[in-house]
């Protein structure tokens, strides 16, 4: 049996703000970097050891890891970043308030963009400077792998590759993972782990900076789930996340 | 031709305490803190770009990189870890005060505790509680790898194989490489960069936090070697170093 631990990052200056993130490379909130360290002292005080660490190239989701290793007395450990576990893209919506955005198109609108599985929100232009195709970090790209607006389908689409090809061999071998990510990226794991259908993942909600724990079998399927510390704060958490785009 | 760029970490609790530290894991100090940042901001104005980093297990090294990275906005740049690059190992003076272990055995002592090129400290006794060879992050090491005590001949030794096997032909692949490591580990690479005598690497001393740039042929021999920033306060602080082990 294999464990595997996901971290939603901590809360960002704009989860706070009521904003639209997305690729925005936003940081974390003092409420965020406890949140982080608390994440980390979760799993120090349950006994969790990791060989490797795999977070996004988003500050957010790595302060996350940072303070969380830090807690756990592992700076040392290996990191691996990967664009593929980034936030979804959130096209012309970034930057946005949620609420004011839903007073403009309708709690029902906002809701569509937010959670339908393969309706993306309104795209930016290619030229558009909150988009990511200027960035170093994303030079060895081909363009067209840099998104300009993403539905969850298409960030399930970038994210599996990624753990196909590198996290489920790395635990098969037997390497212990955290994985610091996004809501909409873990996400897309939890609905491909959990093999939960397009319609159901809109009533699945990600809170920030509790460590998710699955136990995999040999085949990496789910024997169960569960987060660690205080069950009630996490659904709480959870059902908070769920009501942020209502105006 | 080739940039190198060499970061001491920032002032750590026990520099600030003036004890012998070596392979103990102590904390940045909010003064390490800040000139761990400063030290990111020197880089960024200059231009600075990397493609790696490369960084001791001890966190006041990683520390240092990561608050530096944070300043460049480049916290997904990847970073690779290594026991080699860590402190000198102070042997049985780690944790005791420098002016107190002054005043017991003699300046005399003491500078040739701290300076001579091959005359180590008193060694730890292997079941010393303030050795590592319990110690996680060093368990897939041979225990004769994980020092008792170090002169720095034996830190050149240890120091230069990840020069020579990982570092050095990643600077000639053309990858622009930063280092956040230690005043001893650094003077080790220094002595050898810049070819200097086991008499003369006594007077050689690295300040907190201030970038030192190599610039290298394409043997990685250096053309010129300088620090970023202020030069006078950057002798200052290297002058402050040489002075901290008197009575």
């Amino acid at each position: 049996m294999y464990k595997l631990v996901l971290i939603r990052h901590g809360e960002s200056t704009w989860n706070l703000e009521n904003r639209f993130t997305g690729w925005t490379d936003v940081e974390l909130t003092p409420t965020g970097v406890e949140q982080a360290r608390q994440a980390g002292r979760l799993l120090k005080e349950a006994g969790y050891e990791f060989d490797v660490a795999y977070t996004s190239v988003l500050k957010r989701a790595v302060w996350t890891l940072w303070h969380a290793l830090d807690q756990m007395d592992r700076t040392w450990l290996p990191v691996v970043h990967s664009w593929r576990l980034n936030e979804r893209h959130y096209g012309a919506l970034q930057g946005l308030n949620k609420a004011d955005t839903a007073k403009k198109y309708g709690d029902d609108q906002v809701l569509t963009w937010r959670r339908s599985y393969d309706t993306p929100p309104p795209a930016l232009e290619a030229t558009d400077p909150r988009g990511q195709r200027q960035d170093v970090r994303y030079a060895r790209l081909d363009a067209e792998q840099i998104p300009l607006t993403e539905c969850l389908k298409d960030t399930v689409a970038r994210v599996l590759p990624f753990w196909n090809d590198t996290i489920a061999p790395a635990i098969q071998s037997g390497q212990r993972i955290v994985i610091a990510a996004h809501g909409n990226s873990i996400r897309a794991l939890v609905k491909y782990l959990d093999g939960i259908g397009d319609d159901e993942i809109v009533g699945v909600n990600i809170p920030n900076g509790i460590p998710l724990v699955y136990e995999l079998d040999a085949n990496l399927k789910p024997i169960r789930s569960y987060y660690l510390g205080d069950a009630e704060a996490a659904a709480k958490a959870a059902a908070a996340v769920a009501s942020q785009g209502k105006a």
